[in-house]
Protein backbone atom coordinates (compact mmCIF):
# COMPACT_ATOMS: atom_id res chain seq x y z
CA UNK A 1 0.00 0.00 0.00
CA UNK A 2 2.76 2.23 0.45
CA UNK A 3 3.52 2.15 -3.09
CA UNK A 4 0.16 3.55 -3.59
CA UNK A 5 0.74 6.45 -1.48
CA UNK A 6 3.90 6.89 -2.73
CA UNK A 7 2.32 7.03 -6.29
CA UNK A 8 0.63 10.79 -5.04
CA UNK A 9 2.45 11.41 -2.23
CA UNK A 10 5.69 13.44 -3.32
CA UNK A 11 5.82 16.94 -1.97
CA UNK A 12 4.22 18.34 -4.65
CA UNK A 13 2.17 16.29 -6.58
CA UNK A 14 -0.84 16.51 -4.78
CA UNK A 15 -0.30 20.40 -5.45
CA UNK A 16 0.03 19.64 -9.17
CA UNK A 17 -3.12 17.12 -9.44
CA UNK A 18 -5.12 19.92 -7.53
CA UNK A 19 -4.15 22.04 -10.46
CA UNK A 20 -4.50 20.08 -13.31
CA UNK A 21 -7.76 19.08 -12.20
CA UNK A 22 -8.86 22.65 -13.00
CA UNK A 23 -7.91 22.08 -16.67
CA UNK A 24 -4.59 21.31 -18.68
CA UNK A 25 -1.99 23.80 -18.33
CA UNK A 26 1.56 24.26 -20.51
CA UNK A 27 4.77 24.03 -17.79
CA UNK A 28 5.53 27.89 -17.78
CA UNK A 29 1.67 28.40 -16.62
CA UNK A 30 2.41 25.42 -13.83
CA UNK A 31 6.03 27.44 -13.05
CA UNK A 32 4.34 30.35 -12.94
CA UNK A 33 2.01 29.22 -10.43
CA UNK A 34 4.62 27.01 -8.76
CA UNK A 35 6.44 29.90 -7.39
CA UNK A 36 8.01 27.72 -4.17
CA UNK A 37 8.94 25.01 -6.45
CA UNK A 38 12.41 24.30 -8.48
CA UNK A 39 12.23 24.01 -12.14
CA UNK A 40 14.06 20.93 -11.66
CA UNK A 41 11.74 19.59 -9.11
CA UNK A 42 9.01 20.15 -10.60
CA UNK A 43 9.65 18.59 -13.81
CA UNK A 44 10.71 15.44 -11.65
CA UNK A 45 7.38 15.28 -10.01
CA UNK A 46 5.66 15.86 -13.61
CA UNK A 47 7.80 12.77 -14.87
CA UNK A 48 6.94 10.81 -11.75
CA UNK A 49 2.98 11.63 -12.72
CA UNK A 50 3.50 10.72 -16.25
CA UNK A 51 5.12 7.13 -15.22
CA UNK A 52 2.28 6.37 -12.95
CA UNK A 53 -0.05 7.28 -15.38
CA UNK A 54 -1.49 9.82 -14.12
CA UNK A 55 -0.91 12.67 -15.69
CA UNK A 56 -0.11 13.24 -19.50
CA UNK A 57 2.27 15.22 -21.46
CA UNK A 58 1.37 16.60 -25.19
CA UNK A 59 3.32 18.42 -27.64
CA UNK A 60 0.76 20.32 -29.30
CA UNK A 61 2.45 21.55 -32.02
CA UNK A 62 5.69 22.38 -34.29
CA UNK A 63 9.32 23.30 -32.63
CA UNK A 64 8.89 25.49 -30.25
CA UNK A 65 6.93 22.97 -29.13
CA UNK A 66 4.09 23.81 -26.60
CA UNK A 67 3.44 21.44 -23.99
CA UNK A 68 0.62 20.65 -22.17
CA UNK A 69 0.26 18.99 -19.37
CA UNK A 70 -2.97 17.37 -18.03
CA UNK A 71 -4.44 14.43 -16.29
CA UNK A 72 -5.08 11.10 -18.02
CA UNK A 73 -8.31 9.52 -17.36
CA UNK A 74 -6.43 7.30 -14.97
CA UNK A 75 -5.63 10.53 -13.47
CA UNK A 76 -9.11 11.68 -13.18
CA UNK A 77 -9.74 8.66 -10.76
CA UNK A 78 -8.25 10.65 -8.13
CA UNK A 79 -10.26 13.59 -8.32
CA UNK A 80 -12.40 12.21 -5.29
CA UNK A 81 -9.11 12.15 -3.36
CA UNK A 82 -7.98 16.01 -4.87
CA UNK A 83 -11.41 17.51 -3.67
CA UNK A 84 -11.26 15.54 -0.31
CA UNK A 85 -8.19 17.17 0.25
CA UNK A 86 -8.97 20.47 -0.67
CA UNK A 87 -11.92 20.44 1.54
CA UNK A 88 -9.67 19.87 4.38
CA UNK A 89 -6.81 22.41 2.85
CA UNK A 90 -9.98 25.46 3.01
CA UNK A 91 -10.70 24.35 7.01
CA UNK A 92 -6.37 23.62 7.54
CA UNK A 93 -5.70 27.28 5.87
CA UNK A 94 -8.75 28.93 7.96
CA UNK A 95 -6.57 27.09 11.23
CA UNK A 96 -3.47 28.23 10.16
CA UNK A 97 -4.02 31.96 8.85
CA UNK A 98 -7.71 33.01 9.32
CA UNK A 99 -9.05 34.67 7.10
CA UNK A 100 -7.10 33.23 4.31
CA UNK A 101 -9.50 33.09 1.03
CA UNK A 102 -10.24 30.13 -0.77
CA UNK A 103 -9.16 29.39 -3.92
CA UNK A 104 -11.86 29.76 -6.67
CA UNK A 105 -12.47 29.25 -10.18
CA UNK A 106 -8.83 29.39 -11.79
CA UNK A 107 -7.33 29.04 -15.10
CA UNK A 108 -3.99 27.99 -16.59
CA UNK A 109 -2.61 31.40 -16.31
CA UNK A 110 -3.73 32.53 -12.42
CA UNK A 111 -0.97 32.90 -10.35
CA UNK A 112 -1.67 30.17 -7.07
CA UNK A 113 -0.35 31.22 -3.72
CA UNK B 1 -4.07 26.34 -0.92
CA UNK B 2 -0.47 24.82 -1.67
CA UNK B 3 0.32 25.79 1.72
CA UNK B 4 -2.17 22.75 2.70
CA UNK B 5 -1.35 20.29 0.08
CA UNK B 6 1.89 20.66 1.19
CA UNK B 7 1.11 19.87 4.80
CA UNK B 8 0.20 16.63 3.52
CA UNK B 9 2.03 16.34 0.48
CA UNK B 10 5.41 15.45 1.99
CA UNK B 11 7.12 12.18 0.22
CA UNK B 12 5.71 9.77 3.03
CA UNK B 13 3.22 11.45 5.01
CA UNK B 14 0.13 10.25 3.68
CA UNK B 15 2.17 6.98 4.00
CA UNK B 16 2.89 8.17 7.73
CA UNK B 17 -0.63 9.14 9.00
CA UNK B 18 -1.70 5.81 7.13
CA UNK B 19 -0.30 3.77 9.80
CA UNK B 20 -0.90 6.30 12.64
CA UNK B 21 -4.08 6.18 11.50
CA UNK B 22 -4.04 2.40 12.82
CA UNK B 23 -2.91 3.93 16.39
CA UNK B 24 -0.41 4.90 17.68
CA UNK B 25 3.60 3.74 17.12
CA UNK B 26 7.16 3.73 18.14
CA UNK B 27 9.31 5.06 16.19
CA UNK B 28 11.39 1.86 15.87
CA UNK B 29 7.62 0.74 15.12
CA UNK B 30 7.60 3.16 11.97
CA UNK B 31 10.98 2.50 11.09
CA UNK B 32 10.25 -1.22 10.31
CA UNK B 33 7.82 -0.68 8.40
CA UNK B 34 9.34 2.18 6.23
CA UNK B 35 11.98 -0.15 4.72
CA UNK B 36 12.53 2.59 2.52
CA UNK B 37 12.59 5.17 4.17
CA UNK B 38 16.05 6.73 5.67
CA UNK B 39 15.64 6.92 9.32
CA UNK B 40 16.56 10.46 8.66
CA UNK B 41 13.85 11.38 6.12
CA UNK B 42 12.02 9.37 8.86
CA UNK B 43 12.33 11.77 11.46
CA UNK B 44 11.89 15.19 8.92
CA UNK B 45 8.81 13.43 8.05
CA UNK B 46 7.38 13.04 11.68
CA UNK B 47 8.91 16.69 12.82
CA UNK B 48 7.06 18.73 9.56
CA UNK B 49 3.97 16.57 10.71
CA UNK B 50 4.11 17.66 14.11
CA UNK B 51 5.14 21.10 13.40
CA UNK B 52 1.71 21.46 11.63
CA UNK B 53 0.23 19.77 14.59
CA UNK B 54 -1.04 16.37 12.42
CA UNK B 55 0.89 14.25 14.87
CA UNK B 56 2.34 14.26 18.13
CA UNK B 57 5.39 12.92 19.59
CA UNK B 58 4.75 11.89 23.07
CA UNK B 59 7.76 10.11 25.93
CA UNK B 60 6.09 7.09 27.60
CA UNK B 61 8.82 6.59 30.56
CA UNK B 62 11.85 7.31 31.50
CA UNK B 63 15.35 7.61 29.84
CA UNK B 64 16.11 5.39 27.75
CA UNK B 65 12.47 7.16 27.16
CA UNK B 66 10.23 4.94 24.77
CA UNK B 67 8.62 7.41 22.24
CA UNK B 68 5.57 7.02 20.82
CA UNK B 69 3.72 8.77 17.94
CA UNK B 70 0.06 9.33 17.37
CA UNK B 71 -2.24 11.43 15.39
CA UNK B 72 -3.30 14.49 17.34
CA UNK B 73 -7.02 15.50 17.38
CA UNK B 74 -6.27 18.05 14.69
CA UNK B 75 -4.62 15.29 12.76
CA UNK B 76 -7.63 12.87 12.89
CA UNK B 77 -9.49 15.11 10.84
CA UNK B 78 -7.86 14.07 7.95
CA UNK B 79 -8.97 10.42 8.48
CA UNK B 80 -11.62 11.30 5.61
CA UNK B 81 -8.58 12.21 3.21
CA UNK B 82 -6.18 9.10 4.08
CA UNK B 83 -9.25 6.84 3.87
CA UNK B 84 -10.02 8.19 -0.16
CA UNK B 85 -6.64 7.52 -0.37
CA UNK B 86 -6.48 3.87 0.79
CA UNK B 87 -9.62 3.48 -1.81
CA UNK B 88 -7.90 4.74 -4.34
CA UNK B 89 -5.06 3.04 -3.21
CA UNK B 90 -5.99 -0.25 -3.47
CA UNK B 91 -7.65 0.32 -7.17
CA UNK B 92 -4.21 1.75 -8.06
CA UNK B 93 -2.24 -1.59 -7.00
CA UNK B 94 -4.69 -3.84 -8.11
CA UNK B 95 -4.24 -1.92 -11.84
CA UNK B 96 -0.43 -2.07 -10.91
CA UNK B 97 0.19 -5.63 -9.97
CA UNK B 98 -3.00 -7.28 -10.14
CA UNK B 99 -3.80 -9.86 -7.06
CA UNK B 100 -1.77 -7.78 -4.57
CA UNK B 101 -3.53 -8.10 -1.54
CA UNK B 102 -4.79 -5.08 0.14
CA UNK B 103 -3.63 -4.30 3.64
CA UNK B 104 -5.98 -5.53 6.50
CA UNK B 105 -5.75 -4.80 10.22
CA UNK B 106 -2.58 -3.68 10.90
CA UNK B 107 -0.73 -3.44 14.36
CA UNK B 108 2.20 -1.48 15.46
CA UNK B 109 4.51 -4.57 14.95
CA UNK B 110 3.60 -5.54 11.44
CA UNK B 111 5.93 -4.93 8.57
CA UNK B 112 3.98 -3.27 6.36
CA UNK B 113 5.35 -3.19 1.62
Amino acid sequence: MAAAFAAIGGKWKLTLLYWLAHGECHFAGLRRRGTPIASKVLVEQLRELEADGLVERVVTGPVPARVIYRLTPYGTTLLPVVEEVRVWGEAHLRRTRSGAAPDSAMSCTDAVV
